[in-house]
């Protein structure tokens, strides 16, 4: 297994911090109340692009040598990815070659054009995503930035718990949404490094797209089969790197339905006055299910991203 | 004219402190970009109850003394200063007498209760109100606390400005919205008195619900007639106490159409990741529509509440 050391990490946090939001911690009192115990929500809904992704892409770009860094970085995505690699890319002035589907939603394009980043747009198949993309690396010889198999990445996203637990340092639990698992491994090695407790961090993970609950349990890395969820960031499958750091750091996994997850979004939306996108909630979903039991404990939460299509929320 | 003196806005700030919260204030890169500013929206949606309505009832029941205490506070109200009256007087474990109509939406109503507020229902009308209110004081004896024309009220909605004055003390402007006057009057009184710089108080105003920019400029009290705007927080008429404090300390009144008003309040959900009422955005309206000249200036931003109904917003 490779995974990060505690200074690769915290040389992440230092890489990254003039590029990204140290994001703020909240709390509830109607939440902390409702559920008997003591909740810290890390907003990375206000982080630049709106999600934690953007500090994995300032740390994964950021880490290449300048030969490397001047022929560009390419990636695959339509999601919140492309957009935080693209504006990664132009905080360090070097090309960002982005491969989409050309179905992807208009709004997505256009964000990843407004940070400069260079679209060729393929069929909507992952075969067809992947053949696009080795194209356009034979052609500028770029460096593939992975959404999450990629340590650079994991060490970007690990800064958000680390961040969390400088705070809030003895936290009985953190409760992470899980779709790749970068993010996860992420917090899992965080909490390993920089926690004074034996702080637990348990997964939550969409029932319709359990490949990582099914790989977690089995101890064999399991793809997602037409996963179906409202949490659209979650629907990849763990990855070569992410699966065995997840194995080894993380307590537990947790699937929640799909019912809860927009009963977690709206309880965010209502009570904490922020706006979330749906993957985010997952974790609250868990919490009110019941699933974890939080009472009368120090519990962080990672809230992933605020990019919802406001003109289709979920009740 | 009566108004309220620097010391006694800095007591309402202590008076209150136990009880309400330091809201944060916030910036956004996207909206300071766009508008070549540099924007401080104070967070009042993130206040207890939803809105900076907290600041003034709990201002003004822990200002009575206790003979009055033990009697009980009473108002007449469907909205965020139902809800705040009756919170504050619990936290005094006193009695809130809260007349509503009898249309009230379910969900304010449960609010009230929640807080142990004692409702009387009335037809929906202002004389059916007052007459209602008049009888619930006639048997209890309990002190009427206006939501706004009120100077102990205005003392609390003060210290909102106040804070951010404190953060940010070279504000060229700030942008309030008005209703009945009681956040505006006590953002006008706080910039007077806490400001370094000689800070503008700009109100932002609905156009279809323009009461308080015809009286200013009039330099005559002129009630709302059928005020109609999506701003639902901003229907009610300048009072008798908020009227002569905002001609003498209030620098303009800007009004503002309701396209603006939904545009500048997706805005905020979408760029800020965050909830906010559609009166919470009035003032950003007018710098959309710019009516106020903000480039290369320190603006603060007012952002009153969040109470908003999110099974129709209105995009």
């Amino acid at each position: 297994m490779v995974y990060s050391s505690q200074d690769q990490i915290v040389n992440a946090a230092r890489r990254i911090a003039f590029g990204i939001h140290r994001t703020l911690v909240l709390q509830s009192a109607f939440l902390n109340s409702k559920f008997e115990s003591s909740l810290f929500f890390k907003c990375e809904n206000f982080q630049k692009v709106g999600a934690f992704k953007s500090r994995g892409a300032v740390n994964a770009v950021f880490s290449l040598d300048s030969s490397e860094a001047e022929k560009g970085v390419a990636t695959h995505s339509s999601g919140n990815h492309a957009q935080a690699l693209a504006r990664a890319a132009a905080l360090r002035k070097i090309p960002a070659y982005i491969v989409m589907p050309e179905n992807a939603p208009r709004v997505k394009v256009d964000a990843v054009k407004g940070y400069g980043g260079i679209i060729t747009f393929c069929k909507p198949t992952l075969e067809a995503r992947e053949l696009t993309l080795k194209k356009v690396v034979d052609e500028t010889d770029a460096t593939v930035i992975h959404p999450y198999d990629n340590l650079k990445v994991i060490e970007g996203q690990a800064t958000a718990a680390m961040e969390l637990l400088e705070e809030q340092p003895d936290l009985g639990i953190i409760l992470c949404p899980v779709g790749g698992g970068g993010l996860l491994s992420g917090t899992a090695l965080a909490a390993h490094y920089f926690s004074d407790a034996a702080t637990r961090v348990i997964a939550c993970e969409p029932a319709g797209a359990d490949d990582a609950y099914r790989s977690f349990k089995s101890g064999k890395l399991l793809p997602s089969i037409n996963p179906t969820t409202i949490a659209d960031g979650l629907l990849t499958s763990l990855g070569k790197i992410t699966f065995p750091i997840i194995r080894e750091f993380v307590d537990d996994i947790i699937t929640v339905g799909e019912d809860s997850i927009v009963e977690a979004m709206r309880l965010i939306f209502e009570r904490m006055k922020i706006v979330v996108e749906p993957s985010a909630a997952v974790p609250l979903a868990a919490v009110l299910e019941r699933k974890v039991d939080v009472k009368g404990k120090k519990v962080g939460i990672i809230l992933s991203g605020g990019n919802v299509d406001l003109n289709h929320l979920p009740w």
